[in-house]
């Protein structure tokens, strides 16, 4: 099998579509007021199944999803109560502080707004009464167990039931809005990495690498990014996790970046690794075998999306490109998951990885295919792109436009 | 009462203290370091009025405190359990996952770092095990009731024991090395919107001047935004709660902007309302009210700090300021709090408010001090600065240094 080689040309930002217009952003508005209520009804359709006849929920990415009402990321720290939501049967109830008011109404007119109260216990019973609710579901995964227990206690006649992942896997299934919005994501950060590469050169830090990237998405398109832009340069590329330092670019080492934006709410995500000046022999290697096992992978979805067997799981796609990169025998294959499904959240469902539900992907759902190789202390490659998969249109498509040849940036 | 008039000249970012060097970097680390033992043994202290023989932890605020281990904001979402913490009598257990080891050795020399698994229940009773401990304490406002149940499930001869604000309380009195971090987070801030001063003119968006002013203090020595910046112009300022918009600046408006910086973890948070061209009088008036609501609470603690009665409690100083805007009786008095602690987290104990606790404040410690009032569909104005508190030196300090004065820039 043949290693990798260096590509010609530099991609440029004009090669990827440009941000979405306030006609894309108004257009999304309403697609989504219009989505909203058959959302709300695939979440009632759950509750006879658990014998509730409300839900709880206070899941940022849910009450967007849900109601319309938008907490920026982190904001649920600060605003109490506000956010938190209770659908019953008949009623969509939202709760919202003073400061949410104003918000809550224009963005979740479907809803009643009430009060957010600081604390939740006191007006617990009166507001579960309100919607006539006795057997309510909660979002256990999110609910502090000590405000359970201040629920509960305020309210001995109304059943508390854990509740978890139902409108998460709701939420893995995209509507074409949300796809749209993702592959803008995308566009934007393909254009922010294609102008940022200049900058990549001896004598850079991976901190104001970082800062620049992040700063060229959030002028060119972007309302925040997906996640802190993470910039690592030669060994430190080792790091599967790492943060942006002050290591400075070398010439004949690798940069690795792994960022995202975000657009009306959507997020993207994706990794490059680029040389500055000519790579080693070993770093041609792993760049071949990274980029190998994530061909392996987006092929299994090809070569299933059609078939009778139905689609892969997360699972199997990530044993194949592990699989791959063992039977190779040179490199160690990488520790983490291959993959997570995107949207809302940076990572949400499906995962793909060694623990993920051994059942089939959902569809049409967009994921990220991230393998990588790392060698600690010397050097590390990791190559991720979002792919969305249709299985109605037979459509497998990367969302991620950015090439994935070998550049060998100027030293 | 006169209301409040025009100052004559505008700050300069050289008015303001310079961001900290490599060595405050060096030098913190190394106080942090030598502080950490403390802070577990006052929180050991603690466990025997609980009946507890170790502490179970996962608040991203407070394992840095105790054992260095540093989480960016928001990345206990895909952290995992990495930054969970286990303190016994006798040990520290810090959990890490393997994309978190080289870091948690580095940063936690004194924890012993531990598998961070996916999921914590399959290891629970080996973890709490291998410390000895049969009762646990564990921090009840953050751990979802989910994991809390599969935890019972795990180890049933392990009891959990609720516990809540230990460190929180702790973190609220102030060494220090953490008083100079936030103090240069300030002085980042400040220096940042006296650069910014020239942009705010006619035609500029809410969103270019919170991009802009963020812009400033990444690259002026902070680490992070303690927060979003919060820029809103004219009418929009009357929503205690706002985003940046497309809205403009206007002449003879408001612009209400709050926002913080981070400094080795430690944040800033301030308010100032300027204007742009000149201030009606009905503006006039109640910028002077907001300044001498905030100057009346601060000059409470003044006069209360070297007294017999002891210090005022948050409560007491939240209707101090709301009293004296009542009292006035043109204008509607906040509907939020007067103000919140800060330091590792933005919002923290203590507590200013009208629901605070009646019990002094406890000192050294630092927090906001922020009143506001708006006018809905018309106009708001709030002005708030971070306070240090130290009773023992006596010792009042305004951490923020950028002028509370009327300033009217050019239209």
């Amino acid at each position: 099998m043949s290693d990798a080689s260096v590509a010609p040309g530099l991609p440029n930002p004009a090669d990827f579509a440009r941000p979405p217009t306030a006609s894309d952003l108004a257009r999304w508005a309403e697609v989504d007021a219009s989505a909203r209520p058959a959302r709300v009804t695939r979440l009632r359709a759950r509750f006879e199944s658990a014998g509730i006849d409300a839900y709880f929920g206070l899941r940022r990415e849910n009450v967007r999803y849900l109601t319309g009402f938008v907490l920026g990321e982190g904001e649920e720290r600060v605003a109490g109560t506000s956010g938190h939501f209770l659908i019953s049967g008949a009623d969509v109830l939202l709760l919202a502080d003073s400061r949410y008011t104003v918000q809550a109404t224009a963005q979740a007119p479907e809803a009643r707004v009430v009060d957010g109260p600081r604390d939740l216990a006191p007006g617990w019973a009166d507001l579960v009464a309100s919607v006539g609710a006795k057997r309510v579901g909660v979002e256990a995964a999110l609910l502090p167990y000590a405000v359970w227990r201040r629920l509960e206690a305020a309210a001995p006649d109304v059943e508390l039931v854990p509740i978890e992942g139902w409108v998460e896997a709701d939420r893995a299934i995209k509507e074409p809005a949300e796809i749209e919005r993702v592959a803008a994501a995308c566009a934007i950060a393909d254009r922010a990495l294609a102008g940022l590469l200049a900058s990549i050169k001896p004598g850079a830090t991976e901190r104001d690498l970082a800062l620049d990237l992040e700063w060229r998405m959030r002028t060119g398109g972007a309302e925040a990014v997906a996640f802190d832009p993470t910039c690592l340069v030669g060994p430190n590329a080792a790091l599967p996790h790492g943060s942006p330092s002050a290591a400075e670019v070398r010439s004949g080492t690798v940069v690795l970046i792994d960022f995202g934006a975000q657009v009306d709410g959507y997020r993207s995500d994706m990794t490059r690794t680029l040389f500055v000046g000519e790579p080693s022999e070993r770093d041609l290697a792993i760049y071949g075998l990274v980029a190998r096992a994530q061909a392996a992978a987006v092929a299994q979805i090809e070569a299933t999306i059609d078939g009778e067997l139905g689609l892969p799981s997360g699972r199997d796609l990530h044993g194949i490109a592990t699989r791959l990169i063992e039977a190779d025998g040179r490199f160690p294959a990488f520790g983490h998951g291959l993959g997570h499904g995107i949207g809302l959240a940076t990572h949400e469902q499906p995962l793909l990885s060694a623990t993920a539900l051994d059942s089939s992907l959902p569809s049409p759902t967009v994921f990220s295919v991230e393998p990588g190789i790392y060698v600690e202390g010397e050097t590390g490659v990791r190559i991720e792109d979002l792919i969305l998969l249709d299985a109605d249109t037979g459509r497998v498509e990367r969302l991620t436009k950015f090439p994935r040849d070998v550049f060998a940036l100027p030293d």
